[in-house]
């Protein structure tokens, strides 16, 4: 799925008012950019406009490096949006934190082994030191760090340190079991992508397919969200659900569960990385 | 999907141990019985042996009226079986509450008069008197009960009174918004089938796709399960889900669950009706 | 779902250029309507550009019966556009054509009694009388046009006769188990609506279940789709499956496809009504 | 889903008879083996009795190399049963063919290196180099077998000759995009599962996505089947689909479809590494 030609996309929100689609692209259309994508949406009850355009920079007046400020000056201090700028020439570089189980690690590195998705993985970081085999194969580089009650906030300043260095932009938590500080989390707002092995918001916590198999529930999920300090609370990007049997064990919910679990999980992430969510009071838009 | 000939089901469970299923199916078929079904589940955890079978009674050789003693004697005792037997020349009757809202009272009124179901439905019962209309198309008796908090208990009475005397078997609350009294519900244990507008355990209570639409979930969902003394948790019979999106609003939600809620409803009453439930510590074996 | 304030829905499609979606907008804006709707398509491969986009006609300075000559004189000659303008405040004219089965029948019907859909139902035509006692529970007008070999073309004739007269503006399906003529077809084009019991293109013709049997499929499928003079073949609206075993006989599939048919047939209609289809060459493009 | 104890599976179809089920659980349970597992299906089509039935073999008086002999003597001959037997102590061996496409190839060994199945995989074969790092990977042996018309038969000779060297009992196409020759087929009958990229049996042979595109269909599916001389007509194990819009272009779903494809063949290989699999005149029956 790769892009060949330099685009820009911008992703917005902002008050409704009559016309903003109008004004939007006509910002885009008379300075020479080509629209290749657009999709909007206003939400009726908070009165907000969403917009995600993207168009080819080929002919377009503005430089580059100053969309931005020009975007600022002409729009978007005067009807008061939020919005960010991507260039589909930078690859975004993405930190991957497992524990033990590789399922999703497996599922995120062939994607992005076969060049599916435009984006680095530079370092994967864990709890535990069961899958640094896995990262091995893939020759990424693997941290282990350790953590406990005493040294976890040492332990999670080495891995910020860590992500810095690696120029991290978002993190995917590959059922990474250790629950992450509020002070880690603000370092990454709306930047970590969780995988929560439920239908959210049933079964929040820990061990989501035993408390399935005591309610006796008759469909299994799993939620990705952005992780916010709420547990398992934070803006959901997708679900899925499979069905199960009175017959299935817990242990059968927990295999069956990790098809949901990684198929979700880089729905998520792909939808990220495609610059195709947007998040507003603990939800998310997510372009077509 | 009628049956033709005289079948007895059995549908029981009892402490798991080695050669049941040789026992069960030996008691049908050395007495001259046919076995056109069986299913069995054996519950590993609780040590549970489930089963249900079905024969043809025509070379039977225990007269039809003492299957049951003779069932007991020879093996239930003994076995320490729990079980129940249907004779599918009996047509369950079945009462349908409902309140306000339509759509799952013509579904199951559409397959009842297109004869898809081995059921009787001699009454309706309301809160309300909207559905009257709704259930002098189908030329079925509807008795509209007002219910508030000084009269509930009087009117409960009542309909309990109504339902002895249409000699009903189990009750179906198509949409029925108002909580029924535990007294109640012990007349009917495991009888009484609920839908719920939510995926359940999730949006327990009232308003459950206002809950959801605040949530941000990706996917709704129904749940029909029989009723017990503790709001919205007991056994769950059927599931499903559909799918959401930013866009869909709280009355898109409301809308879209309504396709849900009758399908997931009526296979949940199909299955009852088919004598495919067996309820256990407050959850469902389906059987195929 | 009702609409309180009068609107204008535009559909259109046309070679795609630069600029569009700022032009089409333009022409809203400037004269004073409030966009409530928009969504566009672009199709890379034909060269096409789609739009449907709806506005309040409250403070918009041309006449409503003047909209499309001005959308004429301004656009469409100009730009190559092909387009329809609805009004919010008309209701499109139904009729349903059924056989003997009564599941979809049913679920239109109750739909439609609920006020679901922003719709009329002047008639109800089949080929059999079998249907007529479900007709007049709804109090709707139900015409028996029994039809063989010699009598075909006399009866299609009185059948589009009575159709005009009813003010018909398209045609629903709903099981209706005899061919249409290519002349009748021609009368309405796309806007026949039939419910194929089979995931298209897989089983066209007749007895899909018993192929799909036949086959060993895994899933069974509904299709509705706009009736061309090729059988089974017209632009596909909606599509869905549900899941079978080897355990299912024929007659299983045919039980557990009807849930599908009326399911998938209504979702069709709906998007029908609701102005969302645009076909174009053979297929359809679906709004939001 | 690793098992313990020592049990056999015997996987049995015949003429259907009354009292079968008692028959056949009593060779097991009078002598001495305690059944663990039981699902039985009768197709009254056929009238063919099917049954999978795993017991422990601890107490089983039978030594194990003799239940074939005993089993054949005392029931099969006399009801003329059809039936395999297995040991799960025997790990069977897998051999991978692929082409270039590496989705489904690293989903299995994602899946095998976690240990996930009870199977080895001693080699993979290709036509095309593309693949071998990814057997690297996961230090696999793997052969590159070019192929076309005028040495199709030679290189297939020599990957036979390979399969009895690596002792393989079944082969996997994981995308294998070479049609293989009946001959080929006759040494692995009912043993070659292939994945073809479409909802069989629409858009058999070449380019699925292309002709799904074309037809204008609202789901995309993936089916997995055995190969039989017939091109995509063997008997179906699994199917899954997965829905799609007017907006998909061919490449989107080129790509959607790999998700699909990687795990409906996976479902289907673990089926069969599980003896959860009979076939019978072209279709599958999958035990639960």
């Amino acid at each position: 799925m790769k892009q060949q030609e330099p685009t820009a996309i911008l992703l917005m929100h902002c008050p409704d008012q009559p016309g903003l689609i109008t004004k939007m692209t006509d910002f885009i259309h008379v300075n020479g950019g080509n629209i290749i994508y657009l999709d909007q949406h206003v939400d009726r009850v908070q009165n907000v406009f969403f917009m995600r355009v993207e168009w080819e920079l080929k002919n377009f007046v503005i430089p580059t490096d100053k969309i931005e400020e020009y975007f600022t000056t002409l729009y978007a201090v005067k009807y008061q949006i939020y919005f960010r700028l991507y260039l589909n020439d930078y690859k975004p570089r993405m930190a991957i934190f497992v524990s033990k189980m590789s399922h999703c690690l497996y599922d995120l590195l062939a994607r992005y082994t076969a060049g599916e998705w435009n984006v680095e993985i530079p370092v994967i970081i864990s709890n535990h030191p069961d899958l640094q085999q896995v990262a091995e194969r893939f020759d990424i580089e693997y941290h282990y760090f350790p953590i406990n009650k005493e040294n976890k906030a040492a332990q999670e300043a080495a891995e910020l340190a860590l992500l810095k260095e690696k120029k991290v932009d978002f993190i995917v938590l590959a059922r990474y079991m250790q629950i992450i500080s509020e002070q880690f989390i603000a370092e990454y707002p709306n930047k970590i992508i969780n995988i929560h092995h439920s239908f959210l918001p049933a079964f929040v916590g820990a061990k989501p397919y035993h408390a399935a198999f005591e309610r006796g529930v008759k469909l299994i999920g799993a939620t990705s969200h952005y992780v916010t300090s709420d547990l398992d609370a934070g803006p959901i990007i997708e679900q899925d659900i499979t069905r199960i049997s009175h017959k299935d064990t817990v242990e059968m919910l927990v295999y069956k569960g990790q098809d949901l679990e990684k198929i979700v999980l880089s729905r998520a992430v792909e939808k990220h990385i495609q610059r195709k969510v947007l998040t507003y009071k603990n939800k998310t838009v997510i372009f077509s």
